[in-house]
């Protein structure tokens, strides 16, 4: 199997790597994600992904960055991809309950509000606006925009936003067993509550389902006039769907083989729906000998932090597979 | 009068304006800041000049962006530079007592406490180091790299770091009459402080003394290897003062001509001391008619959120002293 799935077209000069970091309120319902140590603490992920990217290792709490499984988090790929490529992220915070302990770019969002009481993302439209002026600042500087993002619990906001959009969504999980049951009931609660106040207009859709990141994202998408790619599994499909449904340009999207060829949901077809066609990386973690990331290859964790994109990103910069797998394992090695 | 004081030598392909905004308690002194209202309310001054400057109008409070005496903000000079060359602002957070309501880039940093009583930046070096890796960020990205300022009470603060440092500095002030005694007071009971406690280091002296602009900008100028302008006065000559006292390259120094030539400070002298040769820029408001810019040239407010370094900027991307001139008419009759 190939590293890539299809050949690099553009090698970027000025490339620039921007994850987005959100909460939503989603993200503590118990079952739900499986980005951190209980449910109630998923919300600081993303600031500790941050941290692990930008400073090699987490500072505000005693946590390592692993699954309880053994599983190295997506950022420990990033933070590898980073340092191979001689790259810094530019961190966004677009909605996070806590402060986030590393340099990052604010939008003045709010965290997510549960979708399924109220509207989930009331500034949506203003976090919109200033994702397309951030997208239009960057178009002067960079000719190559790769939007991550790191929103536990956003799968399962996603999916509410592709159902409102109209796409027969299934979405990926973290967890190995993908909690179906417990998302098509909150989905179908959101959904019911957009049909119940009448809500048809797409980015009022995404204001009373979605999450922080996704308005910033589309809205960045929009005012970017380089290439520009979204580098992540179903959360980025809903981004996608919201710049399509308001007539805005289609944007690439890069993932990993382990979202695109999940078979507990259907990234593929919802992808073509959008008229998308994704590119996806294989980093072969199966032929590692590492058992953590051998789990990816079973269904854990997948993909997050924008970590397929870094790896698209890596190897349009000029590295090849290899090398982006060694660097992947030195990192690894370092927290093992 | 020439509108610059030098022939412009490099014209930046992908300039990047960054203004630093924080807070030091000092401004709350009554009689130190003339930038706000009240003494309590300067600390909100860097927050409404960047909405001012981001969407055209001040958005959070009922103010209008003039001084009581009808002299607009310097916050409008730069504005009308940002519309004529089509840039946006990147504004840096250093440390806010207030969250900003506008997009800025965050360091994580806290508002600057009283020097008087005890170390008024303790985070000095993580400001120093975030400021160096956002240089470095922007390296990749743009060739030339405007940083302003604006921080209430930040002259007081400069007088003390550049005292700190062994410069017989006089510095400026937004008021007419230059509260000098009131100064004096407070930098001779802050040098001794430092004396008392033996503090030498050149970053020590600056959390000591300074305010959390100065080292964030200090580390920008370390990081950044494109053409690095200084926009302000006296702020920024402390700022230089602590590149040159750590050995790092000597930034090049813009503002404005009220403030190279306030018999009030000794602006040049200082400059000469550190080994500066700031260019200035004489907009001429005096000839303009309009009664609160010609209050710049008997010495009120003089220079601000980098307004003589964004002119500077304006003509160095080709717009002529008049077309600068005539955007600055056009933005401040917009509040008149």
């Amino acid at each position: 199997m190939a590293f890539l799935s299809e050949e690099i077209t553009y090698h970027p000069k000025r490339p620039v790597f921007a994850p987005i970091l959100a909460n939503t309120m989603l993200s503590k319902v118990p079952g739900i994600s499986g980005a951190g140590p209980s449910p109630e603490k998923t919300v600081f992920t993303p600031i500790l992904d941050a941290e692990l990217i930008a400073d090699g290792r987490i500072t505000s709490m005693p946590i390592r960055p692993n699954t309880p499984t053994g599983c190295p988090t997506p950022a420990t790929i990033t933070r590898a991809m980073m340092q191979l490529c001689g790259l810094a992220p530019f961190f966004i915070n677009a909605g996070l309950e806590h402060p986030a302990t590393t340099p990052t770019y604010h939008l003045c969002g709010e965290p997510g509000r549960d979708p399924r009481i109220s509207d989930a993302v009331p500034m949506a439209g203003m976090l919109y606006q200033r994702g397309r002026e951030l997208g239009a600042f960057l178009s002067r500087l960079s000719d190559m925009l790769v939007i991550g993002e790191c929103v536990p619990g956003g799968t399962t906001t996603s999916l509410c936003v592709l159902r409102g959009l109209g796409y027969d969504a299934r979405v990926s999980s973290s967890f190995i067993d993908n909690p179906h049951s417990l998302k098509e009931e909150i989905a179908g609660a959101v959904l019911q509550r957009i049909r119940d106040e009448g809500i048809t207009e797409p980015l009022d859709i995404v204001a009373a389902a979605g999450d922080p990141m996704i308005p910033a994202a589309a809205g960045m998408v929009e005012g970017f006039s380089g290439e520009i790619i979204l580098a992540g599994g179903t959360q980025m499909l809903s981004v996608a769907a919201l710049t399509k449904a308001r007539g805005v340009r289609l944007p690439k999207i890069a993932t990993t083989i382990y979202v695109h060829d999940d078979p507990s949901a259907n990234f593929r077809e919802i992808a073509g729906a959008i008229g998308l066609s994704p590119v996806y990386v294989d980093p072969g973690f199966g032929e590692t000998g590492h058992s953590g990331l051998a789990r990816y290859c079973i269904g854990e964790v997948k993909e997050g932090m924008g970590a397929g994109g870094a790896m698209y990103l890596a190897r349009a910069l000029g590295h090849t597979g290899s090398m982006i797998r060694d660097a992947i394992m030195r990192t690894v090695e370092a927290y093992s």
